[in-house]
């Protein structure tokens, strides 16, 4: 089926209770195609400045990410320098770069037109929906968003959500984008700006899936050492999205058991700075760790 | 089997987004005892002041609860005032009146010291061990406690906790107990205090349980409309309890569907003030609930 992603490919400075590093491979949406990428093919939409190295792209490459739609220009490639507390749950900006990311142009190369499974990860929602446009015939949209655009950009915001099929957003921005302190009655209020589907996730509380068949409520993994929540929700969104797409099935059985798979990926995510857990998982890890998820739920019927 | 719990009786004044309420029946032993009533015998312990009115000792003895063990005492009833703001998870303390509370020395009648379920309300960790000494073979201690006893005896409160085998409490008060920033540790560490199995409450984000057997997540239910939080741990640990009594088998099989039914009765105690939604209850509702948990969790293998 192919799923298409658009976003921020960047390096980041973290600092966490338990280490520190510096401009390490980071953004939106390497985390997102990494996680993606062990389910399904991935067309990548991004920019990167003259200071990439090589290293990454191949990479990329081994993860069969296809890099046509990586963009080179002039300059620097986008920078993030960000700090967590012991609560985990919260990222402190220290700085941000947005360097290349500032003149960012999305153009997608010929051969991503007729993809069906687009995630517009969380960018100028301007920029979301001109790559959306550039998309011949989408069979399920999802995108995320943050407090900024809600913010900064509430109308091109909405105009975007018009053609999203899955929203997937935080719970704090949930609530700000919805202007309703109430989870059930955000979503509900959400829903009429376009999407079918909101995810709103909750960090170590794990996600909330609201849709016309029900709610849905995923647990998070009980980590012993979260080393740096960074790229958890984008690494959420990639096994997520990946998932539908391999499956190529739209209902609300097999929307569960991505939000389970999306979760295991982020699960992982988190144990280990930038990509570095991500990068060296193996398929019967994602498997065990899912049915740790289906042990951790389990009740009987009364 | 019968099951005991010693705890308050109280008279609440509460103030939510939604209304106020003023000296309304409250305590966390009546809120324990109504929600087990629904599944066993209880035996109630706690001290009530001369104006405890009759109504409420008749709505007790009308949900069967075995108020023998109950108090009375020349002086006013224990009076708690509290608020919350629109984020219902934390309770503002506006003011507390021990009055008859303050001198209570719970004696068990002789009919009560054959119990096996015991349940030590968050009271004083002193009058805990107290009423656990005449309680001749207890088969199952659970107990609840909170930040004041774990910052004012500590040592009486671990004291107690050697012989508890099931610990409910709070996500913020188990890391001040265990020092340990890391649920997963912080389990693991109350653990080597005593109890076999911590259950900790994390509000409208269901709840945890840690145990030799691993660990088991528990969703709360999606409610749009929160009238009153107060009782709601103490409503669950009434519905876990009081199933766990009747049963009578303490597996880990039980313990998660006692949990889930404990998270039932305190989705219906925050839908009203008081034990106005908890005292109309059937036992239809609480089975159609019980249902609804497992849709709300549920997700096929991969």
């Amino acid at each position: 089926m192919g799923l298409l992603v658009v976003g921020s490919v960047a390096f980041d400075s973290v600092e966490t209770p338990f280490g520190k590093v510096k401009d390490v491979l980071g953004g939106s949406a390497t985390y997102f195609s990494t996680a993606a990428s062990y389910f399904t093919d991935v067309q990548l939409v991004a920019v990167v400045g003259r200071d990439f190295p090589d290293k990454h792209i191949q990479f990329l490459k081994k993860r069969k990410i296809d890099i046509s739609g990586l963009q080179k220009a002039s300059g620097k490639t986008f920078r993030w320098k960000g700090k967590y507390d012991f609560d985990l749950n919260q990222a402190h900006t220290l700085d941000t770069q947005l360097n290349v990311f500032a003149s960012f142009n999305p153009k997608l190369p010929e051969t991503y037109r007729n993809t069906e499974y687009v995630f517009l990860a969380n960018i100028d929602p301007v920029l979301q929906l001109q790559v959306l446009r550039q998309v011949i015939k989408p069979k399920l949209v999802a995108c995320d968003t943050m407090n900024f655009w809600i913010e900064k950009k509430p109308k091109e915001l909405k105009e975007t959500l018009k053609y999203v099929d899955i929203l997937t957003i935080n719970e704090a921005e949930a609530r700000e984008l919805s202007k309703e302190s109430n989870l059930v009655k955000a979503a509900r209020q959400i829903m009429t700006f376009g999407p079918e589907v909101i995810i709103v996730k909750r960090g170590e509380y794990g996600a909330l899936m609201f849709s016309d068949s029900g709610i849905f409520s995923a647990p998070a993994y009980p980590i012993e050492s979260v080393f740096d929540p960074t790229g958890a929700g984008d690494s959420f969104a990639g096994g997520f999205m990946g998932y539908l797409s391999s499956v190529d099935n739209i209902d609300d059985a097999n929307i569960r058991q991505a939000i389970i798979v999306g979760s295991v990926m982020a699960s992982f995510d988190v144990e280990d700075f930038s990509l570095n857990r991500l990068k060296k998982l193996t398929n019967l890890e994602i498997e065990n760790r899912y049915n740790e998820f289906k042990q951790l739920t389990f009740f009987e019927d009364l």
